[in-house]
């Protein structure tokens, strides 16, 4: 199997342990969303890990990189993306911890064994595919839309391949709290730990952070907001944290 | 009837247009939570408004003084508080506009038109009353727990009594979050605007805030934070601003 970047492809440092990822140069590249997400997530030691919709393969790196678990896996519909996710792993040696699957969410009930997974993370499509003239062929379309999957079927996979007790942790916009903390819910997934983002101290949120618990009861902890921008240009401090970096002129 | 407070009672200041209220010396008074809800509220000119389980009265006295609704009821169980809250109205003048019921929040679809409000409020007792152990005639234990109410009490007077489009408002504890929304939801009551409220920057959040539109579509805006304290014993900017009064030394 070819690992390094071939045409059209870079490769960008991830800023812990050394750890890079395969990325198109036109195409879909991970987010500042990914990045909040495998921070926010909790992993025991020897978690076994699921990541619906891997994308690039981000969130398993990054949360092998930030946790102690013993084993993740990614799934990923576009052969494209998941062939880059795998060779990114592969590049940074990571073969034997993070398995790359070709699949579909709303099929991953029959692709991986019921209540197996101690952990299952999401950074889903974010928005309602309700125009139709998005080009179904299109990998960044499918990466932002509910083209292929909808919310119900994260939720849904969620419901039966995570363990008794097991936690899902996705970002998802502000806008659709509601719908989603209902659709959990329905599904057996309590919602117990939510974290608002707000690009700068005065403006709305725009996308939030949250762990739900299969079997859990209903009590939930609003966890203090999470501030983007300092100013325009400048990352609050715990931003620089997250990302490991801070510019020296800051 | 008697307006001025007697015996065991006290006279407080609201900080606008000269109102006053009449408190028990050691009974319920009214929190910042009321004074934050009036401040989120928004009724439109002529609004017909209902605040279910009023108590002292502070939500329909400062909401006849932030906004231009016409008329605003006041529905609450406990005898004492409601005599109480009408004579606070009387004494500011507003008996034409303010209007106390004396009645049980699970009755009130036997006690008001159905369909017939713009806005319905309320600061519902927050705490599950799942011990058993309160004095049913504590006032302030009825105020806290949900000894004569539940949550659903409240959604199913609101869907029953709200007319189409209007809005119910809410003040509620975090931690009861999803539990709450999912409950609106299921009454057709669609949460369109929530604010949560911090008390320290990085805190977690103790209180929201929330607007549902009866029939409305399912999306919504997540607010600024709203916090608090600067530090401890100074409040920020904003709540000065709220309460219309900053000390002289901050």
């Amino acid at each position: 199997m070819r690992i390094k970047p071939g045409d059209g492809e870079r490769l960008d440092d991830l800023g812990i342990k050394g750890y890079q990822i395969i990325q198109k140069k036109d195409g879909f590249c991970f987010g500042m969303d990914a990045v909040l997400l495998s921070s926010f997530v909790k992993v025991k030691k020897n978690g076994n890990v699921l990541d619906l919709g891997t994308g690039t393969g981000i969130l398993p790196i990054l949360m092998e990189a930030k946790t102690p678990g013993r084993h993740f896996t990614g799934l990923e519909i576009q052969s494209e993306m998941a062939e880059m996710a795998a060779r990114s792993a592969a590049l940074n040696g990571l073969e034997e911890k993070i398995e790359i699957v070709e699949g579909d969410i709303t099929k991953a009930s029959a692709i991986f064994s019921h209540d197996s997974f101690d952990v299952i993370t999401s950074n889903p499509p974010y928005m309602v595919d309700d125009h139709g003239f998005k080009n179904p062929n299109d990998a960044k379309a499918i990466a932002r839309h509910e083209i292929l999957c909808r919310f119900r079927d994260i939720s849904g996979a969620a419901r039966v391949l995570l363990k008794h007790s097991g936690s899902l942790f996705l970002v998802h916009r502000s806008y659709r709290l509601s719908e989603i903390l209902n659709c959990l819910i329905n599904d057996g997934l309590e919602p117990k730990r939510i974290r608002f983002v707000y690009p700068y101290r005065e403006k709305e949120s725009n996308i939030f952070l949250l762990e739900a618990v299969k079997g859990g009861k209903s009590r939930m902890k609003v966890e203090p907001p999470l501030i983007i921008y300092e100013k325009p240009g400048q990352y609050t401090e715990e931003i620089y944290k997250i990302y490991g970096w801070k510019p020296e002129e800051v």
